[in-house]
């Protein structure tokens, strides 16, 4: 097992990553320390890892919630019903809440417990790729709203994170895939060295080696742990995790969340972005071809065909990245190396928008 | 004008008080220094005072909600209401929500502003006794849940407060005594001068002469602004400004939040903490009385008589200052000093309770 801190003073908190940690009782019970609990998780993930985790807190008053699976459940309607089965229960503010399953488990159980009572103790166990690589790690929650993802939630970190490396050899290949799309970003925005790494090691990643898991999530929470240490709440460097994602949000929106996985639009994006970088004189061709090439052997789609040009602008002016001096984006100057502009005229989106989305 | 810091680091904001201060273009422009700003107000409010915040915003993006008057509105429902009006007008992160009004349009629009894309800022303008010395410094924000109040929210810092105590010359009597009674709160858990002078300019403050009202208000806002730099987030001596408020909250619920206004509901809590205070040793009978007389010249109820007393008791056990080891109760060791402790045993309580409230 390895452990690493995310540094944020008293707001400091472990990620435990490892095989068969969602069996392990002690660091199960350690990491949660509470005496009322609750476990938010889905109909697809409870199956699996709710009784391990039942186990490991015999002993605490222990509810569950189980959503169903998805992220057109991510709303504040769900975000209810949590609070309600919190209240229900007589949950006092030393509660624990504990979010096992993916992103979006993630992100609404971590609001739940922002908000319960004004904030009580919550514990992720991510036990998909992208949760165990990104979301899980950083304390963003959120739930969406029907006309855009993420707007109401809040920075609020996790007394610890749990990633399993087991949980990962259940997942239906299509959504390993998506989460390699955030461990490609990774090495994109932060690290040429590791984006190496992957193009040498894809396909033991993609066969789920245990030895090629443990470097990705290792690796990949290292980042993260850094740059939220450096800027919790986004106001500068942190952006940078965002490559990808004004895009991807715009398409993810556009395909109803049915259309592509969260990991599948931010691939889509990433390659927009690498276009966008190129016109702008900042990334080379040959760059923009070891981009688009990784994520196809990652098996992710890196381009979205028969989509409106205007209604992918239209979205990226509200995406919440945006200021009221206007959009700003990701970019890459290199490989390893993303910045955070102003966005680029409209003009010269909507030609890279045109070339890739409508062919 | 006198201008107080709460000192929180990064999050240090001003806290403006003086007569005349909303129609001040200057300083409110400054206090709210954004682009696009929503309003949050009620329909008793607006009419008052919002044209004069609105010339002082005159080039800026305002949009403007108005909502029903009174504390039954204060749900996740109307803030869903406030984050659909920022999403509708397309508003960004670096926008600014003002809360005009009292207690409940700061907490939800506070609410809505920590949540909003993650939080963005707010400044508090509030136009109420109770708001201008209690609910508008400190951070708190929440909704209600229909079983219990305050149990949605966050703690979330105001980038300023601007208290124009000439706008509670507009405040009906009742609302006005029921901010007295967070006023008397201050002298009797932290300040027992502030408690004499209470006794001694009482009717001077009910009056509303100038003077008298800027001390009050100067006052207690320094002694709030103290114990939040201290405690921020209510772990430790923050608590001391609920005294009463377990009690009160449990009225509140029984009389439906219309039977009583919260401060005259805290008045009976303050009331039933003396007695308790005195059935352990802690307070002396001749200081009871002295509490006693002092909310009664302020206009404020002391006793809840034919509420039910086991139901007050089961409130209370499952208000939020409640812990999985027990309940938590303010106390008062004397005039100006008051305590956090362990709840006395129920049948104490019982005794106190049912003396108060059923005779």
């Amino acid at each position: 097992m390895d452990t690493l801190e995310v540094a944020l003073g008293a707001r400091s908190y472990p990620i435990y990553i490892g095989p068969g940690l969602v069996s392990d009782a002690e660091l199960i019970a350690r990491a949660v320390d509470a005496k009322q609990v609750l476990v938010v998780s889905n109909t697809t993930v409870a199956p699996l890892y709710l009784d391990g985790i039942m186990q490991s807190l015999h002993g605490s008053d222990v509810r569950v919630v189980e959503l169903p699976d998805g992220e057109q459940h991510k709303t504040l309607g769900t975000f209810g019903t949590i609070v309600d089965t919190l209240i229900d229960a007589g949950f006092h503010r030393d509660a624990c809440v504990i979010a096992l399953g993916g992103g979006v488990v993630g992100d609404i159980a971590g609001f739940a417990a922002a908000s319960y009572q004004r904030g009580i103790r919550y514990v992720q166990i991510p036990t998909t790729l992208l949760a165990q690589v990104d979301s899980s790690v950083g304390g963003k929650t959120a739930v969406n709203h029907p006309r855009a993802k993420n707007m109401i939630g809040a920075f609020y970190q996790p007394a610890a994170v749990v990633a399993d490396t087991d949980t990962l050899r259940t997942l239906p290949p299509r959504e390993f895939a998506a989460g390699l799309a955030e461990v490609i970003k990774y090495g994109l925005i932060l690290d040429a060295a590791f984006f190496d790494w992957l193009e040498n090691n894809i396909d033991a990643a993609l066969a789920q080696q245990p030895a090629a898991l443990q470097h990705i999530v290792r690796r990949c929470c290292e980042l993260k742990a850094e740059i939220v240490a450096e800027d919790e709440q986004e106001r500068g460097r942190r952006a940078l995790l965002n490559l990808g994602h004004t895009f991807g949000h715009a398409l993810e929106s556009i395909g109803r969340f049915e259309r592509w996985l969260h990991g599948e639009a931010v691939a889509i994006g990433m390659v927009l972005a690498a276009q966008t970088s190129r016109e702008l004189g900042r990334l080379s061709a040959a760059d923009v071809d070891r981009v688009r090439k990784l994520l196809v052997r990652a098996g992710l789609p890196t381009r979205a065909d028969g989509v409106d040009v205007e209604r992918v602008l239209e979205l990226m002016r509200i995406d919440k990245k945006a200021s009221a001096s206007g959009l700003r984006l990701i970019l890459l100057d290199r490989i390893g190396e993303g910045i955070v502009t102003a966005a680029p005229d409209p003009g010269l989106l909507r030609t890279v928008l045109t070339a890739e989305l409508s062919g």
